[in-house]
């Protein structure tokens, strides 16, 4: 399937580096799947608020776990302004001037209205693509939500029509004054991630395993 | 010197999961001094915007990398609301309900106004602390910066007076009615991080070492 292009808005253009930007919709998506935790922008009795959580993403929706905050804004309206931020940080660009250092990286800033999701089916649809994007294969492993745990849980819902994927992959630049300043070294440090050994928690008994959906899960 | 205590307000109480609150101050310092970037939080044309940028903490005082947007609103105005969002990604909680799955984390949301730093001791002041928050040992290893170069970078800075840190570091529940599962595993699965190794820049000459500050980073 051929995916469309993201259609840039002028706050979805990046204004510094425009060069970082990307415009392909594959972008957005491959940013959106190697992250693990997002941003959520909230506007609060009138001043923005940033909160980290879980989201998941189902073609071209992204589902993202609900805050109360959230829910309390959206007692009163059926959609409020969000912003959604997944950012991956790849690296320290170390460069011969301090003005120039930098950070690789590749960011997804998602504008747009956030709504609650309240259909049952969608909601446990949400619930599910976000738990899998934490958790993969924890879905059909575990016990599905009781209703008494849905109505516990808020999803939000954001349509992926608008946001600005920008990526920084590249060594430092140097200017023009520092190219004779030999001595001074430059370059990138990379980070690098990886996932622990499992802990297993008190109440499981010795002689369960831990499943290959934990054991054996690949750093995305 | 005794920190004093955060002093809860309305909105940097939490109302979810209050048990992972933390109110002292060396809590705040601990998350902002372990965090590599930061996701500053304000308001453009009415919306919410969250963008991932580099930080550095000075004290009581939080400085943020500027972006143009910042700038442009604080074009009309000596301050704007803003939120200064630190997240810390520990580990993936696994339960034995798909309700239960968590993250460890911990994280700070940093609310209040933010002000571009206009007086240039100042900002020099907080290009430093960024700089040497990013990447240790090279505000002092490389050229500073030129006036011009001063001229194009813009520092956001805001007091830590307003913080909410919380911070989860434990494994999953386990309700009632899983309590019976005994053949499914639940536990932690902890994100490990590191340098990976230093890639020199192709303007470098090959007898440049890299410096210690880089060679030898830890982890924070």
């Amino acid at each position: 399937m051929t995916r469309p292009t993201l259609s840039p808005t002028s706050r979805s253009t990046p204004r510094r580096h425009p060069e970082r930007a990307r415009t392909d919709r594959s972008e957005l998506d491959g940013v959106l799947d190697a992250g693990l935790i997002c941003h959520l922008g909230l506007i609060m009795d009138g001043a923005p608020v940033v909160l980290p959580t879980a989201y998941g993403r189902d073609g071209d929706t992204i589902y993202v776990h609900g805050s109360s905050g959230a829910r309390s804004l959206l007692a009163a309206r059926p959609e409020i302004d969000a912003c959604v931020t997944v950012s991956l940080f790849d690296g320290i660009v170390y460069a011969r001037a301090a003005f120039s250092h930098s950070i690789n990286y590749r960011s997804a800033v998602i504008h747009g209205k956030a709504r609650i999701v309240t259909d049952p089916e969608q909601k446990v649809r949400g619930l599910a693509v976000v738990t899998e994007h934490l958790a993969p294969g924890s879905w059909d492993y575990t016990r599905q939500p009781s209703k008494k745990e849905l109505a516990a849980t808020n999803v939000l819902a954001m349509d992926l029509a608008e946001a600005a994927v920008k990526v920084r992959d590249a060594g430092p630049g140097c200017e023009e004054e520092d190219e004779a300043a030999n001595g001074i070294w430059a370059g990138v440090l990379p980070v690098t991630y990886g996932w622990g050994s499992p802990v297993t928690a008190d109440f499981v008994d010795a002689n369960v395993d831990v499943p290959a959906h934990v054991s054996q899960r690949q750093w995305q």
